[in-house]
């Protein structure tokens, strides 16, 4: 296991209006690199009723993954999407302990 | 932490034209939410033979992404799709504990 | 947990064009799938400078998921493919252990 070291992916689905709001948000934490893909989905809405009632049934999202080293640079980028944009549009946060290559190994 | 939640990421990678199938497993079991991305793979059948033979070289997928709190659920959807489709068709089903940001946190 | 078995997941995050010689080493350690998803990026490349400096920034990616239950065979591929590709082009390898269905159960 000496090739890897702990690291912290951070899974940001969001709405794809909202895809260069939340990427700032990531590059503003220092993350060096995302990867983003197209997709749709169906949510809940953080907060019920508002004027956009549709949105919850099918639309497109993105599926932004961060690698950062510092978890608790990820679990501010989660808290600052969630706050900001999951109390109106839908979408889910969530983070898991992955293995990533050393780059200084190879 | 305390933002933070423990729930069971499964994930259904199946042919293109079993989405709307496993679709209607998964908010069976109650998910409130998943997410779709099209994509291509290469696969075993789970039982060889049939008349598709050509199907495990290169075909359309779709990645489907469930987040639930409940593992039980979460057991149901893999094992229901699996025996369902899984002999006939290509695919994979993996789950993987994740933490999800808490909703009622922001 | 009877229906399931630990396996681990390797993801690839390379340049498209990447795409088919990281297929080949995959299967070149055995694997009998992989799930391929188109997507857009951004990161740093494992030797800065060469003559492809604008590739850091948002360029076309295939995100290569496979699940091996070796996971010696997971360590060889993420090794080869940074080896070979990663001091050139940007990409990012990392792993995760998953909990796979068995196939011989349904």
């Amino acid at each position: 296991m000496t090739l890897f070291h702990k690291a912290t992916k951070i899974v940001l689905v969001v709405e794809k209006l909202l895809r260069d709001k939340v990427i700032a948000i990531v590059e503003a934490e220092g993350a060096k690199g995302y990867t983003v893909v197209e997709g749709s989905g169906k949510g809940a809405h953080g907060v019920h009723g508002g004027d956009r009632p549709g949105v919850a049934q099918g639309f497109t999202i993105v599926r932004i993954e961060v690698i950062v080293g510092d978890r608790a640079a990820a679990e501010r980028i989660a808290e600052t999407v969630a706050t900001r944009y999951l109390k109106e549009y839908s979408g889910i946060v969530y983070m898991d302990d992955v293995d990533v290559l050393r780059r200084d190994k190879f």
